[in-house]
């Protein structure tokens, strides 16, 4: 199993998933509570345990910007303060949920679970793209049953696109394209490059974009580990310098729990912004792309669940960034920072 | 994990669900087969497992007071004696499945699955009032998947009323009013009180009394270690002496195997007695009651079952009936008898 | 729970079931994929698992007698030897998946999943009935939740027909009559046999052969250890020397998983050959009574799942067969060959 790197900026949701109902999500194993102040409409982030009995605050109710707990009505302030029990007027000195970090940026809600004192968050990283108003986007979570470092095993290799997605995003010279791999490993990033100089234009793009021959087709990966992918896409008609089609495919991948992890994705471009029908396309089409992800990692999990015995992997080309994401990651989970020289 | 304390009687079923058909049960981990004889009509509980592959019992067939195994045709008689083999005149001298010490009380079938010599059948509580003429009663069984430790704290706190059942049986003043508690370690009885002299009427008592005003509500819980848990309720409107509406409520707690509890209720009432409409009214809005119980229990244990490290809990005054019934439990455990001092 | 025994020869699907779709079983908790090859007509077995990163093979597509991976394009040819990665025109010398001995004979498709150098394809047993054509035969195949042992002991002991199967195959003769048994340890072959010189004539041979008095009924079982479980059937209406009617019960048991089993059976008949209501009537009939023993056996795993400790069987005369097939077993299981006494 991939080990967690905790004190590390995760993607907890969307911004707009995040309101006046209480939210419950689970971040490295840590049951946290989402939910926006009426006060300054801040997002709010609190660990999901009553400290009474453990009951989930996420099954409770709100009291304005505190919840008080389902079962015997222990009462929380936004800072995780206990402010009332039941029965007596004195609370309890110690009776305090955790109260987590939160940065909303981009239209994605940031959660930090580790070492308060460590989050910094000038170093949640950026994907501007999402909120950027020449362009259109659209988005999903889905959650899989799967260790997350399969997650970024299947992201870092796009190569899959021409076996799993044939038909949808993979045509052959995806697979065919040799790679170029760049890591920064005190950074924390891997930059993985394909391009394409005459490639068949697959489905995804021919429908949203209308061309009608082959293309130029750019995959430009950058993995912020541990969790912000972004995929820069640039289309042409084959031979051509204009017009650029540009696509921005994100995905936050958080670990939820062992062999858990949330897949959150998004697809923004800057062509046919509003048009409604594209927009139902991409986020139909996209969809469904996500899910031929997310059955083979849930099949893939279960057949390592099973395996009889040790086995090895066979390691190629193809698989130099997954292996440079894998060895970051391995660093920022012994580290227990957010930087791999720690 | 509440540890199971063997030597004690436990509500195996009510005596109406103990007739002809083999009705199978599992108290403290102990498969049990339970029927009742043509000859004598006397509830019979014998070992649900057959000696010869430990095919259940309860999945088989009755010859007269026997149950012949639906397997290979072992077949026992209500002693657990096995009297019958196949292919063979002779009958292994050690054949025979246990027989559990049994007694009918109160509408109530107690089991002792603990060692046969230390069974006192004088020892096991009383419930009277489930068979008074006096009083009409309703009541179910709801399996949990929770700790029965968690049920036992559930019931010896009724501060929850106000939350998790706010709208049925709670108000405000019953987690406002402060209780008072009496714990007899050597008997193994928790007594905790709690007298309300003005309180909301909830719709639980509003609509199977009348009462249309405040009323004075008295709650007294009696626990007899580790299974028998009663709540005498006494109601009158605010400020006079009567009538006083009596309402027992009986709860029988009865560990079914690790995190598996069975949850036995009853509602027995001296007024509008024999009114089928009240009956029903009973007995449908209490076990909306309870099964908010259960769901509620149902997923704190799952929550606890996902704890991803050790925690605390935050008692206060309202868990003092809850911790004592904890401490006695943990005793008759250790012990291992019935009796906390043995 | 059962050992399993390696170096053995296991009915892996019957030959129908291998055709141009790629078909994953689980062999002694080893993934299997099974087609047949489109340039010869052969079965072929490979290890379900893509070297590069564990994708089940199963789950992807064939490019002539090569299987190419669904998830990254690894291409392996009949012998499983990769022959094509993405991306590369080098193939590394160790990426090849296992392939495994297959025999086509008696409609059954036996694999060796253990030792290939001792793999001894003359030591498959026969079942020729199963093609014979003065026969018809019906047949299917269920997996069963249980170790495969529990299969073992059912089969080897008739006398639960009278229990389980009452009303479908058997009378109160099948458990009544006494067994002989012989017991080859070093072949490893176990022959109960159980002579009815005057019994009912069950539900399945009455409504098949369209005797309506009382019959004589033998029940001659070979057990090939640890796969191959032959019943040979044979009845004639009481006193009388014809017609005799044969039936032939083919069992295969093969261990899929630790307890998991799939059960493979069929059904052959030398009367009403051809005859259409008749193979009706013995597939549902049949289908119907193995169910009745998946249900008991999937009953019976679960109640051994969950004994609260140890416990002792109590075996008696009808028990011999099964025994010895126990002792068999282990001793195949510990000798990791395909005999006893290797």
């Amino acid at each position: 199993m991939t080990q967690f790197a905790r004190n590390q900026w995760y993607v907890a949701a969307y911004t707009t998933e995040v309101g006046d109902d209480l939210l419950g999500r689970t971040i490295l194993g840590e049951p946290v509570v989402l939910y926006r102040s009426r006060e300054d409409g801040r997002a709010i982030a609190l660990a999901d345990r009553c400290v009474h009995r453990r009951f989930p605050l996420s099954e409770s109710r709100r009291e304005g910007d505190s919840i008080m707990c389902g079962y015997h009505g222990f009462t929380y302030d936004r800072a995780g303060a206990c402010v009332s029990v039941p029965g007596q007027t004195r609370v309890p000195r110690t009776a305090r949920v955790a109260s987590y970090p939160v940065v909303e940026q981009d239209s994605l809600v940031w959660i930090w679970v580790g070492d308060p004192a460590a989050a910094d968050a000038s170093r949640v990283p950026r994907a501007p793209h999402l909120v950027d108003p020449a362009m259109t986007t659209v988005r999903g979570m889905e959650p899989i049953d799967a260790d997350y470092g399969l997650l970024v095993d299947n992201l870092l290799d796009l190569s899959h696109e021409t076996y799993l997605h044939g038909g949808y995003i993979g045509t052959p010279e995806v697979a065919a394209t040799p790679i170029t791999t760049e890591v920064d490993e005190e950074a924390g990033v891997v930059r993985v490059s394909r391009h394409m100089a005459d490639a068949e234009c697959p489905p995804f793009y021919a429908r949203s974009t209308g061309i009608e021959g082959r293309i130029s087709r750019l995959q430009d990966i950058e993995y912020f580990a541990p969790c912000l992918y972004l995929l820069h896409s640039r289309i042409t008609p084959v031979g051509r310098s204009a017009p650029v089609f540009r696509t921005e495919i994100t995905y936050a991948i958080t670990p939820s729990a062992p062999g858990k992890v949330y897949d959150f994705w998004a697809v923004s471009r800057d062509f046919a912004v509003g048009d409604e029908e594209v927009t139902a396309f991409l986020r139909d089409f996209n969809h469904t792309v996500v899910m031929q992800d997310v059955d083979a990692l849930n099949l893939l999990q279960r057949a390592l669940d099973t395996e009889p015995g040790p086995y090895q992997e066979l390691s190629i080309n193809i698989d130099t960034g997954a292996l440079a994401a894998r060895r970051i990651l391995a660093a920022l989970a012994a580290a227990g920072t957010g930087r791999a020289d720690a």
